[in-house]
């Protein structure tokens, strides 16, 4: 299977943190994938440091790969303006707000410093880097692409928050609760939740859609070992119901098998 | 009207914020209240500059004014201290995380220091504080009170976090969403309901009861003259609420007409 979804109209996309895990799979998948993107970016603060991302360049010439820190504004500006050189009038298509780190800390151990770093990497960086790609955004949403004008979709623009099932405050109650007693990281992602549920409601009159979605748990670097999901399988779902959605997905928060999961 | 619910069996109150607007209120009412609290510990950064806060102190005895600056740990570390000499073994019944702050920032004006500085005060601190009062809220909740041992209420102990039908991500949508676009204090208040969430889990075992609490939209300082409530009816609607919670309540989001709401 191809596991890149449907982006056969999609012309560019751009994956934060995709020097390893989700983020490496996801440009992994989209190139080999048989419907690639025309552009695939991906972005990472040390994009240097992954052999296999270098390798995955080397070997695609449409995977092009730019330095970015999230938590960084400097960098944000800087990445933004590399990228609108290679994508100019066309604009970006999809972006896949996917960087994130992982804090741990319970009720015991957590301090203010763990609870700031990690909301600042999961949930104001997107907002600043979404803010700073808004212009290369609004280009591809308003070429428009199938499905007329009015439609939304990755064929006009997208902007996709990787989000955490451990971020609904709703399912954090009994047994799930128990496991996983993470406030840093938790909270970063109820955070994510309501800053992309904000900027669903401003992107939506430039036509550009704007979802949260929940990879499942993935054997990855920050899911671990015993996690029942390869890498491949999240991201080939991911990538099929992003390649999918429409307005009616539009501000919602989404497992990786499209379903919608409560706040 | 009474305006301080059933508070007769509650030994002590702490109120953050308590220098103006609701947390003033709450101290107010709680004083002037049919049946009052035991001690009441007004807590605020600069108390020394509410002349309102000063002029209650004097003319109640139960009233106790206490340095708090919620964003420093030292702060934080010292208060508790003071607290504990004052309330010794009977502990703290009731901690009321009210202090906050409301940072303005649509999409295009919302700064990342923005997004921290409010999350730190109204998401974070109430973390830090309800912990570092955790000993003495023990100390309450394990003398039990009417109702039995395992029964939950602020006749053993409860700590109640004063959060915003603005933090609840699934009413952010439609005709709400347009009329306050505030980043910074809509994630803020998101992040403390996960954080509340999170607390009731860790607080249960311990008998101690927690929830987050909307107290309407009230003219203040941060509601505007424009509000429909007066901070008179929504304290005394809210005290209400917190004087009959029980078990039942643990972990959610109310109104302060005492409704569950919506994350």
């Amino acid at each position: 299977m191809s596991g890149a979804g449907n982006f056969k109209n999609c012309g560019s996309v751009l994956v934060t943190g995709a020097n390893r895990g989700l983020g490496l799979q996801i440009v992994d998948s989209l190139a080999t994938g048989g419907f690639s993107p025309g552009t695939i970016i991906a972005t990472a603060r040390s994009a240097d440091s992954s052999q296999k991302l270098q390798e995955l360049a080397a070997k695609y010439p449409n995977i092009h790969i730019i330095s970015l820190d999230v938590v960084s504004q400097q960098s944000i500006d800087q990445c933004v303006e590399e990228v609108g050189k290679l994508l100019q009038d066309e604009g970006l298509n999809c972006l896949i707000n996917n960087a994130g780190i992982k804090m741990l800390g319970d009720f015991n151990t957590v301090t203010a410093e763990k609870m700031i770093e990690n909301f600042h990497t999961n949930a104001v960086a997107p907002l600043m880097i979404t803010k700073a790609f808004l212009p290369l955004l609004k280009k591809a949403a308003s070429r428009g692409g199938a499905g007329g004008p009015r439609s939304m979709g990755i064929q006009r623009a997208a902007v996709i928050n990787m989000s955490s099932l451990l971020g609904s405050v709703e399912l954090n109650w009994g047994e799930r609760a128990d496991t996983f007693k993470w406030y840093p990281y938790r909270t970063s992602k109820s955070a994510l939740n309501m800053v992309g549920r904000c900027m669903a409601v401003d992107l939506e009159p430039d036509g550009i859609l704007c979802i949260m979605i929940h990879p499942g748990w993935v054997r990855t670097d920050m899911g671990g070992s015993e996690a029942p999901l390869s890498a491949e399988e999240s991201v080939s779902s991911i990538l099929s119901v992003i390649g999918g959605l429409t307005e009616k997905d539009h501000g919602s928060f989404l497992n990786f098998t499209g379903e919608v999961l409560p706040w």
